[in-house]
């Protein structure tokens, strides 16, 4: 299935989700990261972002759809930077 | 069809690719909207964005999925806020 997460997570604990989700995921730009997952993967994914995260102050979405071919993607503008430099 | 667009827009126009969001699709957190739009909705408001945007740094990306049963959203921690605090 192929899924889009975005995330809204204080300084202190950005990193940490970065990280986690470099594991599962691509990195598209600012919060948002993306790409083919299986639902194990997907489950594991929310299990572990979920321990790191302040439930009271951080947000995160999930947005999933099963077959990726129901899903379209358009890109406008300039190229994403290499997430490498980052991390 | 069911529309997520996030972008990675420069301080001088982030304000006014906002507004420009904000008449067609939800602000869900960050730098990222959602929300139902027709066919024509779509295409207005890229041809709207795309003209406000500098190709050379600033960078947006449009989801699509035409059947919004296609697609499963789940949210975890703090509730948005209130975009009308920032408009």
């Amino acid at each position: 299935m192929f899924v889009i997460i975005t995330y809204d997570v204080s300084e202190k604990r950005v990193n940490k989700v970065c990280k986690k989700l470099k594991e599962y995921l691509n990195w598209t730009q600012n919060s948002v990261f993306e790409g083919e997952m299986t639902k194990t993967q997907f489950l594991k994914c929310r299990r572990d972002l979920e321990k790191i995260i302040d439930h009271e102050t951080d947000s995160i979405y999930y947005y999933v759809v099963e077959n990726p071919k129901h899903l379209k993607k358009f890109h406008v503008g300039a190229e994403k930077a290499d997430l490498d430099l980052f991390f």
